[in-house]
């Protein structure tokens, strides 16, 4: 009910998304948070329009049938290829409108960006950007190696430098002055990415754009005036919850972690039956 | 029907599998395979083994619809972490056994294996090895990067030279004499592998021995005597059959290749009904 604290629903491909989680929790403490990250199918970025369709819509329905007040596809892969064809009751964003808009904002010439496979194929981070501003210039680059990367726990590995150099290469060679991160897990190798662009290019991070895209709308909206129905929580699901994914939801949350494990074709009143998965 | 030419289904969790398809092609001519890649669901080297369970018993449950003849487990993963508790009503064999068993007649003090983390994880291929021949030394590491960087195209890259340098110094350092490739992407290595372990260790590759054995039970059982009911075939189907997974194929392979787009689930009547997928 407006008047107070949201229960807003969040889903990514993985734990990734949990940058934006991270994001809407500081600009709304008030707020709950249910997370779904769908670990037993990632990643998104390597598949097609289709697949990415179908598993983007079981975990709205997910989320739907917990009764969220809002929902934020944290997946750039799914709001590039799927946000316009999912059903979705509940007022709802992807990350990609809020990240283009915020490199538009930061941008003087030209814009890089960097994103999965499928996200650069779908051309939906170019065709934002050029709705928003059709003189700015816009390069991308696929870089698949980069959330492996992440994942292996590199972040601040040499090798990491060496293959974020590969990728940037043609996009400094070419002069961008911003550079648009399109992808959730990008912002965890934002050192490296730093020393590798300069000072002379901006980092736009559509995790943090997404968070205060969101906070305004619903503070517009007339939510998070009022007391929660109870104290703020987040729960975090995830559909394949093995330690591997917990140790990495604990490095993007900077806090101790518990994923409880979710089969998204389940019905909503078993939810609190999961088994958990704690790193410790 | 024996005296005649098999049916071999044989699956992965994508197109790395195909390495284990060419050597029963080069070893099985009259042979006809029906191939299934699952590529909508991969990877499965960083899920837990309830997961990987229930996806290697779908793709089973598909291949015998069929009335396959045979089966083979082509993902490591796979066979490490499910093959014991599938349930499969044709002759089968996953690839770590004969993976393992080339290694000890290779390896004359210690075997070093690499693979992905949840075969790593799983501990069985040093369970296999030792079983064969328990005065064996067996020291392992999981290569999270390997797949994603064949996936890439970076086989020949100067980057992946030291990526694989990074993950093989522990075992090099502890002088193991022979190096097993416990993950069906690892052969499209062997060139770096063999550049950066150097002249005294023996590379072994699953695919090739997974092939031989293969080779051996069925020309044993009286399969392959006679004609086939018609021109041997090999048909591909995969989960997601985008044309990334079909570059990647026809690398494996070294031929042009066609993937079908099947949805597992579906009944055995509707296989001709898939969308084909070619790389041209």
């Amino acid at each position: 009910m407006r008047g107070a604290q949201p229960l807003i629903g969040v889903f990514d491909s993985g734990v990734g998304g949990l940058t934006v989680v991270a994001a809407l929790r500081r600009r709304l403490p008030g707020a709950s948070i249910l997370y779904l990250g769908d670990t037993a199918r990632l990643p998104y970025g390597t598949k097609s329009r289709r697949t990415v369709l179908r598993y983007s819509q079981t975990n709205v329905d997910f989320l739907e049938r917990r009764k969220v007040d809002a929902l934020v596809v944290a997946c750039n892969t799914a709001s590039a290829m799927a946000l316009d064809e999912l059903i979705v009751l509940a007022p709802h964003w992807g990350v990609l409108e809020p990240g283009a808009s915020a490199a538009v904002a930061a941008a003087s010439r030209h814009i890089g960006v960097i994103a999965t496979e499928s996200t650069v194929g779908s051309g939906a981070y170019e065709e934002a950007i050029r709705r928003l501003d059709p003189r700015l210039r816009v390069s991308q680059r696929s870089c698949p190696l980069l959330v492996p990367l992440v994942e292996e726990g590199w972040e601040e590995d040499e090798i990491t430098g060496s293959i974020v150099a590969r990728y940037l290469e043609p996009l400094l060679a070419e002069g961008i002055d911003t550079l648009l991160l399109g992808c959730t897990h990008y912002p965890m190798l934002r050192g490296v990415l730093e020393r590798v662009c300069g000072p002379d290019v901006t980092l736009v991070d559509s995790a943090e754009s997404t968070g205060a895209l969101v906070e305004r709308e619903l503070r517009a909206g007339g939510w998070t005036d009022g007391p929660g129905p109870g104290p703020a929580s987040v729960r975090l699901f995830a559909t394949d919850a093995g330690p591997r994914f917990a140790k990495l939801a604990e490095r993007i949350l900077g806090e101790p972690a518990t994923l409880e494990w979710i089969d998204v074709n389940e019905p909503a009143g078993t939810l609190g039956s999961g088994e958990e998965v704690e790193t410790s």
